[in-house]
């Protein structure tokens, strides 16, 4: 097996680009990637993301993309696991280029969730969740989690209000990211205030509906170094899973998926949750970033809203989180959101995060969630 | 890089299952084959799929079918490449296997088009196509192959009838197929009458809308050698993929994807077409069949049907195509079509295919295609 290198990254501004088809986020991703690893072909092509069908009516962006992108004929194909589509695309790639088989993968994460054929994209998105059992009684992904925050709430006695810093940190780091959504702050009485959506989640616990790509160019470590930046090998990619029900769990306040797929991670790379200096974690809701922060072993169960109450998660904390935004403020156009996260660990770890730059940050975890937890990939990266 | 040995394999009859949904087709393939490898346990799950979004509400099948099979906790990701969505998961495991990132991997392709939600099938089958450039303007997957179809006989002077011997020798082998849809044979004048789809298309050049699932287990050769059976290896894993617009080919007769992807197999198997001693190959519909024997050099341009007319394409031709029903007879649920194809060809390399058995097959091919022509995952088996 061989070590990774990701040699070059691209996004998009996250936003609802009503004028920009699905095709044109990809390739503007794709090309800024290209262009910053200084490469103009790959050997593969994977394309996560979620509901280009439903909402789109495109399948086969694998094809598509590649072609769009000028690189018809290469291996492609697109990777799908909900809202962890982009990082399960990234895994493909790097079991690609770890494994031999590829010398250069380009990942693009993309989702398109404004402009779309009809179908109401809550409805869409339950398909994350499980069909038959949950969406068909008419669960949202909304709802889902609005359970699972109440019940988190109950159990150990916390308040709605407790979980604001998570949304107050993440629109503050979004201010300095140009391709963040949500470039204003918010405050923990705006928090509180916020539109109810689904009791106890309110339009400020979630993640917005938007459109976005990112793209990552993958390579084998060494062979490729970037001329003028510091070089980031992926040092663990690792996946877990759980029920696709949430009912089905013992425990719906613990990720288990979660724990395992950061376990494998942290086994892979040899670290321990103290040696992360940045955490991407997939705060679809804020009520996920805290049993994230759990099963990542960042804090004990129960007490994640605590590490976020004691300002451990901004910048200078002890575990910054959405360093950038995260999918409450940069936006979570879902398939797309796995890659935003990799590319986000990568400037940091290139020490270009700019106003956001995590002091001294050598390694970084990335964490993206499909389902409500069913489906976890983690990936570290490390500043070689 | 490592040898990769097909292990195991599975299969449901395929058919209208009006009572059993997505998740016990797919629970039922995974069993077979798991049962049939004699494993237990696997190191990642992938699983081919296309339309379970549009027509089942139910993305994340990844996740799903880990947790329905009993491997909950294992990575699991859904690929999808339209039509070729099967083996590009066959793809995808062999990468995983062959790089030494997993010692057992499961892929199960799985469709289910029957009992659908509402959208029709055709229109959802149509985003294997150009949503914003061909199905936008009317265009089906039905459409524009009769386009091809009827620019072929133009072309080259041949008249509906000459297409008839596919659906003939398609319906013959699968009359022994326990697992094929169609078990009945078609005569030539059967074939001439058959209701017309979309002329020159008639419902007898058409594969069906059905429900079935295939599944394999991969692991290193040579490791795990089944007990009783002929050990059949992975010669060869390519993709080649082209524009998925028909109307962006310089020639819409050639299928320069699977020109790439056959060229890419033979190199990495090194054989040459008159070493494969049969061809699964993708007869979504006849022409297909046709441009599939001349894109992967078994006939030059323009000649591929009089093989067909010669006889050279039944069980004991010059190269059996289609030999246990293919995707006209034994079915063709899109995204468990390549899985259905790689299952077949190790029945034949075992020597288990019955009363269809290519005599000494040793070397058998099996190509699947995503889109028409856009996407083509080329798999050469041996017996070892």
């Amino acid at each position: 097996m061989r070590e990774v290198a990701v040699i070059g990254v691209g996004q998009t501004e996250v936003g609802e680009h009503w004028g920009v088809s699905l095709r044109h986020l990809a390739l503007e991703a794709v090309q800024a990637a290209m262009a910053d690893a200084g490469v103009v072909r790959a050997d593969a092509l994977y394309v996560g993301n979620m509901l280009s069908g439903e909402l789109e009516g495109q399948e086969h962006l694998g094809a598509l993309v590649a072609d769009f992108a000028g690189l018809r004929g290469v291996e492609a194909f697109k990777i799908e696991a909900a809202c962890g589509s982009g990082a399960a695309a990234v895994r493909m790639g790097y079991v690609a280029v770890a494994g031999g088989l590829a010398d250069l993968v380009i990942v693009v994460g993309v989702e398109k969730m404004t402009d779309t054929l009809g179908p109401d994209t809550t409805a869409a998105l339950a398909m994350a969740a499980d069909a038959d059992y949950e969406a068909a009684h008419g669960a949202s992904f909304v709802t889902l989690n609005a359970l699972v925050m109440r019940r988190y709430m109950h159990q150990y006695g916390y308040g709605h209000q407790d979980f604001a810093p998570f949304a107050v940190n993440a629109h503050q780091n979004a201010l300095a990211n140009p391709y963040a959504m949500f470039r204003f702050p918010v405050s923990s009485e705006k928090f509180r205030r916020a539109r109810m959506i689904s009791d106890p989640i309110n339009l400020l616990d979630s993640s917005p509906i938007c459109d976005g790509a990112a793209a990552v160019v993958l390579a084998p470590l060494g062979e490729t170094r970037h001329q003028s930046m510091a070089t980031v090998g992926i040092a663990a990619s690792a996946v877990g899973t759980d029920t696709l029900a949430v009912h089905d769990r013992n425990d719906p306040l613990v990720l288990a998926g979660a724990e395992l797929s950061s376990q494998r991670a942290y086994n892979a790379a040899g670290v321990r949750p103290a040696d992360i200096d940045l955490f991407e974690l997939h705060d679809a809701f804020t009520i996920m970033a805290a049993l994230s922060l759990e099963a990542a072993g960042f804090a004990d169960r129960g007490r994640g809203l605590a590490l976020a109450a004691d300002g451990e998660i901004g910048i200078e904390g002890r575990i910054p989180v959405t360093t950038m935004g995260g999918l409450k403020a940069r936006g979570h156009p879902v398939g797309a959101t796995g890659v935003y996260q990799i590319v986000e660990v990568v400037q940091q770890l290139r020490g270009l995060a700019g106003e956001n730059q995590v002091p001294n940050a050598r390694v970084g975890m990335a964490q993206n969630i499909g389902g409500s937890g069913a489906t976890v990939i983690t990936h570290i990266l490390e500043r070689i």
